[in-house]
């Protein structure tokens, strides 16, 4: 993603250097050495000498992989050095996992115990046989999401499988504690069939309040998600699809201000066709967009395109009213706004160049966007992309914590486009009249107000809707008193 | 399972006193209301007065469910009180659940971010794709269990279903914790059909690094455990099967030397063959006993028993080598040792009487015992029960904690009988011979050793048995750091 030194790809290269053969000037050489290799050196360490050894562990930031490897080498080049062990903070934060499950209640003696496990668990069992709906009440049910994956699609990385993406679904977990104090833990199957992965969770469900889906290649996705929703009493949300979707039209809604242009107006092209770019169609139609014009990797989709798949039918129906044909590069000419969650580098500036006054650019492909958004942004009046490193960073984390915990805190079953189009609102409106410009139409993900604003509007679409459980259906007191004796 | 006052049946009950009607003496006459009725008022606190009123919030300790009814009734029955709010104790430490899931590591700004999640993640999880078994390195599955149920066997309470199982399944990932430093997550499926079972836990199994099954109903619990042995690579442990045959070991180990025999002379009654009955077998034949009688609701278990089903062949083939017939009461006398996981009050203090002299007699039906403890101490030396009311508590918060500790430790891929009697042999140690008498053959619960000690124990088995999972292949190390550049 980043192609700059970036502290996410730290590493801490021990280096012994032979004074005999290396001389006075071995430290500064080695400095050097990074830097002459594009790195940065963070920190320079001896923590070891002797009057011909030095011991010295060089910390240095690296673009990517391969660049760290280079700056090793680099390293291992200078005259009388040799590579010891390298780690890297990014590793060495991931050791032993990111989350944990720790006990609520104290356990300090056989009263506690006998609370909280048997005899006196049984009663509380006893109590859900009666009214299953106080598992919101007595177990964590309330508050627990799954993160399930089959690790079909982890990051941008591709079909990886259910142990490579683990470390994805932990850090999923730990954001969705850390910003909306949701406990979620990770599911990852150990199986791509369709049938499996929708019979699992729905046996797996009984604890969980909302199932967070993620990192599924589509148009599997599609399926597993519609089946869910369909057997299942709680809400089902794809992150990649509904997340994206939501940040996006938040960020639209932004952007549109600052251009001073209307939605239904505007004519949008969007490019690729994949779990996002379906998300975001419904949510841009939803609120109130006109005219979309969609294309993937076969050219501009419309309802003659020879060996148009299923999946792209209904798409086909819904976008591209005047029946437009071509390649991307011909739709984009006069249009407003282009999204892209699609492929690297297939625009260029001149491209960005053919399009409307005050264009919206939001180039979401990653790691690599579809155009370099400091090209376009010569062109275009707003720019947004997925990069950390530049100004509208399009990031899920800014949806999916407030959004389930509307969800949860309204102890919805469902979700419903509704909860997404007010999920975007409230997101768009965390950035007041005051903040807002063309580099600014997204809060930041540490804003304190994002998650809490989003959740607020995500609960109150529950309640309108009227889909949240009556988690209280016998007068039972929050704090966890009874009205009546006999429901001890 | 307690025939006292327990605080596990503690209730707070909100009584408003009409003073004009119940006169000066009112207080006084609640406390006796209670203990007339049995109970025991451990708090009384006057939360409101006003001149003619007072608002009394009276706690008190009761037998179980039906006596916290029969108390709040007796309070009702006091002129001039008019009862309120029933609140209770266990059921306000269950509020919410009982165990939560927290990040381990910051997430405070920007470069945290990108190191837990995107774009940092990406490369522990290409890390992963290169070498699966690094997942106990780097992901929460080194240290993490599923704790598995159908609820199909709930405490004692029969088959309930997956929801209110889920209580118990979270005291007992809290006691994992609380007692062993494990990650514990509770997985209440929704279906009871074997097939289902095995394969659900196969496809999410990839997460854990053990598999503790809890609370399903023999036959099915066998083949489950069976299937998923075969099927996994990680260890798969049934808690009411082997951690109760571990415990009932270890006090058995330690009762013996308290009277001076030893294991392969004493000849045995075991009562109940279903899921603690047969693995308790399993580690008694295993230990070195050879004089093993089982019944079961249909009397003494032999090869020529008419009807005898499919899963006893087995255990009629390894027991009752002489053949005997007849009823539980047949078989008692003379036996040295008694052992009931089976149906409350089946024998009496009479039928203890018959037993050798030196008679060990484990009562362990839950909540009433084959025979009154009390009585049966009358003729027997050493008497242990599941009550937490008496001495020698058979409880397997002294086995599963330690046990799995042990394998995980050890990165182990199974478990097997070695690494039970390990763990049996360990816990019965933890009572040093000074320590020892009739009144003390297993350590308390809470004993700071038990679960270190045990654990050790089951780790060495593991190493022994080359069952351990060879974690770290390619010489990385526990600190994160890698000994070879390349493998940044």
């Amino acid at each position: 993603m980043a192609s700059v030194p970036s502290i996410s790809y730290s590493i801490t290269i021990r280096v012994d250097v032979d004074l005999r053969v290396a001389g006075g000037s071995a430290v500064s050489r080695l400095t050097r050495a990074v830097e002459e290799s594009g790195g940065v050196v963070t920190a320079l360490d001896v923590t070891a000498s002797e009057q011909e050894h030095l011991r010295i562990d060089v910390t240095c930031a690296a673009t990517d992989t391969e660049h760290a490897g280079l700056l090793t080498e680099a390293l291992a080049a200078v005259e009388g050095v040799t590579i010891g062990k390298v780690s890297d903070r990014t590793f060495l934060v991931h050791l032993g996992g990111k989350i944990e499950i720790n006990p609520k209640v104290p356990i300090r003696n056989r009263d506690d115990l006998s609370m909280i496990y048997t005899p006196g668990v049984a009663r509380v069992s006893l109590a859900l046989v009666e009214n299953p709906d106080d598992a919101r009440r007595l177990t964590i049910k309330r508050n627990t999401v799954a993160v399930v994956t089959d690790g079909s699609a982890v990051l941008g990385l591709g079909n990886l499988g259910a142990i490579p993406a683990l470390p994805v679904m932990e850090g999923k977990a730990a954001l969705f504690k850390r910003f909306a104090g949701i406990d979620a833990f990770p599911i990852c199957l150990d199986t791509q069939d369709v049938d499996e992965i929708v019979r699992t969770v729905e046996l797996i469900a009984p604890v969980f309040a909302g199932i967070n889906l993620e990192d599924i290649s589509a148009p599997r996705c599609f399926e597993i998600e519609r089946r869910l929703r369909a057997s299942l009493d709680i809400p089902v949300f794809h992150d990649d699809q509904h997340g994206t979707a939501i940040v996006v039209l938040a960020a639209l809604i932004n952007a549109l201000k600052v251009v001073g242009k209307d939605l239904p107006e505007v004519r949008i092209v969007l490019s690729g066709a994949g779990a996002a770019g379906m998300a975001i169609l419904d949510v841009l139609l939803a609120a109130g967009a006109r005219h979309v014009i969609a294309s993937d990797k076969d050219g501009v989709i419309h309802r003659a395109r020879p060996g148009l798949s299923p999946e792209l039918v209904p798409l086909a129906e819904r976008t591209n009213a005047d029946g437009r044909t071509g390649v991307l590069r011909d739709v984009l000419p006069g249009a407003d706004v282009f999204i892209g969650v699609s492929a690297p580098n297939i625009l260029t500036g001149d491209d960005i160049a053919t399009m409307a006054a005050g264009a919206v650019v939001f180039a979401l492909a990653n790691p690599v966007p579809e155009v370099d958004p400091v090209a376009a942004a010569e062109h275009a009046t707003v720019v947004a992309s997925g990069r950390s490193d530049l100004p509208n960073q399009i990031n899920n984390v800014l949806a999916f914590p407030g959004v389930f915990r509307g969800l949860l805190d309204a102890a919805s079953h469902t979700i419903t486009i509704e909860m997404l189009l007010a999920a975007a609102r409230a997101l768009a409106h965390v950035v007041t009249p005051d903040e807002l410009n063309a580099a600014y139409i997204v809060p930041s993900v540490f804003h304190p107000d994002v998650a809490s604003t989003v959740a607020a509007a995500v609960s109150k679409a529950v309640r309108d809707s009227g889909s949240s459980v009556a988690s209280f259906p016998d007068g039972a007191q929050p704090d966890g008193t009874f009205p009546e004796p006999t429901q001890v």
